[in-house]
């Protein structure tokens, strides 16, 4: 057993952990390549089940082809799953035993993937000697349940601090808005393809014999209609004619409100979480400022404050002090360690001094950073504060900025 | 009297409490069976009612007699709440005394609830011999006043933890607009129906002699013009050709857009609080990987901060520290002693301590959850705290995870 | 001079203060009346405003002498002005220096109130001996910035507590919603009533001479047209037939965005703000429930737990403890000293104690509220605080509610 | 060498700095009014290049003429740019070493800068006699690169608080769907322009023979199509004819989608921040209120409560104490010297004292603001901190309100 606590921080950590015989970690470069790979085979079948679906009678059979062999990537996924160790989620430990692979698949995800991997079309194709009834192209609806393996490559995408959030967000909610819009074009097209007078369905009545066109006019129709009603357009060009694609309409309507809602929802929250830090400078600064005018505060004054905020924004951000706060007090030492042990080291005041008491007063040190020309300490302020003034730090030019080690006195 | 703080939370309290004879107990779990009977018909109430406002005409007189049973089950009810016990509102006790049930009940809700219920259309039908009139039909509008017992329901779902909060929500949020849509349908077909010239109508200039087609096809069509009307879709296929329609257009988009705004507001709301810890998650990731590479720690410093605050968000929230501190001392005390005694009544540096000292230790720790191999107490660091390291937690596997218990010097 | 800092809470202040001669408060309840009376004026000039402008050539002549009546309202309230005290925003204070107000007034508003009174109309019918030349009709729009009355009542409603904010900023969102269809749609129509060719026109193209229709049907038309465009319905079967109106109708739209933008923007901060309670709760529910649950705590000790926080957001909010802290020391301690002395005073153990003595105590003390049965100090628990235990709360029932006063030793 | 460190705050800094002979300061006011005079051109620009994109064959040949100035301002900028100092990202100094300049520029975007000002049009004409050609005509697309001048201009605008933050961002949404729309307006018409059957387009369905109409007709119907369908409006009046127009048709709507989520989203969070302060005050003083009538204080207490929170809304803000606190002590101690020190002197108690302790005085202080007639120490309160009672405040009036200055004994 093995410990794994970062599987979604995108750090490069080392895995090179030995597991049992023929058991492959989840974290091997090859099987994250093979789960990548089958990212695209699912993309592929999310797009062309919805499209079977619709206009099967008019595909050429070696369509049928490339669906199974797609299919036999699935099975041999599920093979696959049998020999590849697991993250508890009780211990974080990885699970490498075979039996423990093998219960936990079964019980939780085995029937769904082997439903949606097994061939009904093929062999529906072998007994009747067609594929097209009604039952068989429900059963093929199955493969949708591959989505599963998009959805949890979101979540993991949205967790991973290498990804912008903000896209990473918009691209999983432009592809739901583009598969909604793709499944409803399609099922909209099987209704009016299916019902018994061509003239009165929402395609026939604008294009008539649209039998007759060509796969690439229907389809694009198909979705013209499906975005038009998504986006609320309505343009009305195309609309239901009959009963059936009235209800269908009503069901996809009502989906749409609540899409849309959580579009905007989305990106309220986005845009919400994407202008907060200029909020907080905009608010900060003008506080400030309203602060110096109402006191009337001589200008040079105002200046150091503004400049003050200013630098503390572009330097620290907001959170360097609360991301050590939150750490516990050993992280917290080694690093107070790293950072000050050697600046201290050579400073004249505390030459010969043990390593153990610089010790203690590094780990009690706090940085702080001035602008050029600032005071530091007043003329005649009470000392409260023992200053270490360094000036050449490691983000900021040389002779431009002072940075100051403090920390308190006992 | 008896006490009850906890009627909205769900949890499974004893409340084998003894009220006063013929008095029910609103926490009764037959009491509890009823009500849920009840909204069944509610719902069935609410929809069937805009429905005969709209299609009475054409509706087989056996619904009149679904309707005369379903007003004396609520018939019953009002009965039956004069034997109910009620949650004063200011004392937060079972008050089962007869007489001030029945004060509440007549100087509150009990005349909508009877209007609701009087059987108005029956009475009308024994006096007039039919009961097609403008007048009673607006009184069987009355029937409404029973979705209060929906509302409520709500919102005591929405305060049970038990419910997810964003489908509660959602699901309230999707009644409200089903309702909506079927009034709103059924209103606009009245309109028509009522109307002089029936070629000059919405659903006439569509569907010439509309009123010979099925209920079905005119209830589709109502339905489907509401919901065009409400998402904002439009279409045009269906739409107002007299001023009455004009008038009744004009109030369904106003209030639509109220709603519309209204079911933006709430997703927003919700997706806002739904993907606050993926947010915060990331936020604090960032901020301590930002400060490990401005100041370049090493790489092992970087990964020892992330999995601790992994680990952190893992095991326990955030709100570990917070819910604690809410609480009163005593339930603090009695909660540290609980989780700690044992462990520390095991050490080997407090045998033989008196049960009284230990108490006072207890009361005074905290526990802090590390991962595996990260350093608890540096070398060389001043002992600001008494650390009991525990390896065997509750929550987390024994051989990877060390929970330590420090508790403050003096 | 005097004294007003609360004219936006709605806290009934005794306002009997003595004024020079000649000169009204602002807050003198017969001028508060004449405001109100004003406010309906203005509500009927902002809707027959934009009416004439479109309609004038069809509406009786009766007309003009209510709009002059009304006129002459507003010139009273003009000459009125100059006799009201006002509230100086840099002291708060009321002046009732005639001159100081005159110049006051001349400086700011007047010169827009003159303007928008000015019975330009008659005028023009006086000399031109007709009133329907383009320029009169635009002086006569002037007439809408009446509505800064209607804006400044809103701005106070919002900041009295007295009224929910939520319908105050709705009525608001609603009325400014309800004047730009009104507008929009009395503009469309005056651009389809002057245009060359009536039958080329928005409206002639669906209803053919329809300037032989009585107004009421045209209005509906109008106001049909605009809100089916606000709402982004967008039917269809009124549209746009000439290059004038696309040029409106491309204005309105982008004007649209804006305002529905801002609506549901409105709508989610009024959401977020009005749910932000239940979700606290929830919260805190949801934080302790897992605790409990994580750490395996015996059945009563979560009820325990649960019960409190119940009886916390029930009776005190969260907000009790806040209110107190942002008030000065002075405040809080008359307002202990009310609360507490006759408490402690008949508290057996301070009898004989100084009145000073007391006092010094009860500044300090804090309430705590208590379910019944819960424990307030645990057996052993070392005694940090001294507890008072009150049972007759003022809030809550005799028996079942346990009030204690603590406060810190030394 | 010289530091800037305030470029977006809008401060009127001194820039009197010495640069080398020949490089331009980029804070130079001649500079500036260079750069406001360019993003008039590229305003210009970016309308006029899908104008001509869509138009180009009806538009006169002066219109090159027009471009090619327009274009050798660009080219002059490309030029000047070699010679204007920047500030650097890691120190936030200004470069003037000529070197540095180039390398920088050539480095980052002088190759897009160049390409976007190349006259391709002009030297197609050269070589080819014409310079209608689709290839040609997509180059000129490179011409939008430009509009980056624009955005780094609203980045600016968006930190300098002497501009408002809804109005600036509004303008910025306003522009970019005003951009979009004209884009897409323009595009579309192309795409019907060039369609072999004009009957069968989106216009030439609505008007046949277009093209034969004047240019403002066209455009006007293209804006319009536009507009109609960025706001979801979808009259229908014109819509998609054939294939192509479906296509450009789905993409601009999945683009709308997209863009109407972000207003919604950008004018949500400018709703929730313009109102945040409302919403504050009326917080506060709501669970003032409360707490009064739930416990029942007299009238005077409760009026007194509200008039300290009115008064701290008033003067203060909230943000007075945090903004001081958040600067370093040397900061917070000059502006306290310069606020205090001179009353602080004044006052007998402290005649006499050295200079050296009434500054550290000084520095301990807080000013607090009560309103007139409000207690500042009850009688037999305990003296915690010594106050010293200043009525002659700079910004409220001599005679109505207290400032008080305490200072913390010890």
């Amino acid at each position: 057993m093995h410990n794994d606590l970062l599987p979604s921080l995108g750090a490069t950590i080392n895995h090179t952990i030995k597991l049992r015989k023929h058991i492959v970690s989840p974290y091997d470069p090859r099987y994250r390549l093979w789960e990548k790979f089958l990212i695209v085979l699912v993309l592929y079948s999310a797009w062309i089940c919805p499209f079977e679906f619709a206009f099967r009678r008019y595909l050429p059979s070696t369509i049928f082809l490339v669906d199974n062999i797609i299919n036999s990537f699935f099975a041999i996924d599920i093979v696959l799953t049998f020999f590849v160790a697991f993250v508890d989620h009780k211990s974080y430990l990885l699970v490498d035993e075979p039996k423990r692979i093998a219960v936990r698949y079964l019980s939780t995800w085995f029937i769904f993937d082997a439903c949606s991997t097994f061939p009904f079309q093929t062999i529906s194709f072998f007994f009747n000697g067609h594929s097209k009834s009604l039952g068989f192209k429900l059963l093929s609806v199955l493969r949708l349940w591959r989505l599963h393996h998009v959805n949890s490559l979101f979540a993991r995408l949205e967790k991973d601090i290498r990804f912008n959030y903000f896209w990473t967000r918009c691209t999983k909610l432009f592809s739901v808005t583009l598969f909604a819009v793709h499944c409803s074009g399609c099922f909209n097209y099987m209704i009016a393809d299916r019902y018994p007078d061509p003239e009165r369905t929402w395609i026939g009545a604008v294009i008539p014999n649209f039998m007759e066109h060509n796969l690439w006019v229907r389809y694009v129709t198909a979705i013209y209609w499906s975005i038009t009603t998504l986006t609320t357009t309505g343009y009305g060009d195309l609309h239901a004619e009959n009963t059936r694609e009235m209800v269908f309409g009503i069901c996809y309507m009502l989906f749409n409100l609540g899409l849309t809602s959580y579009l905007i929802g989305n990106m309220t929250n986005l845009v919400v979480h994407g202008t907060s830090h200029t909020k907080n400078f905009r608010d900060t600064i003008q506080a400030a400022s309203e602060f110096a005018s109402r006191n009337k505060l001589p200008k040079h004054m105002e200046e150091q404050m503004l400049s003050h905020i200013c630098l503390r924004f572009k330097t620290e951000g907001l959170k360097q002090q609360e991301t050590l706060d939150g750490l516990p007090k050993a992280i917290r030492s080694s690093i107070a360690e790293y950072l000050f042990f050697p600046i201290v080291q050579k400073v004249y005041l505390f030459q010969g001094f043990s390593f153990n008491l610089i010790f203690q007063l590094v780990t009690e040190m706090q940085a702080e950073y001035y602008p050029p020309k600032e005071d530091v300490i007043l003329q005649n302020e009470a000392p409260a504060y023992l200053y270490i003034i360094h000036t050449s730090t490691l983000t900021i030019d040389n002779c431009c900025t002072i940075k100051i080690f403090r920390f308190m006195e006992g």
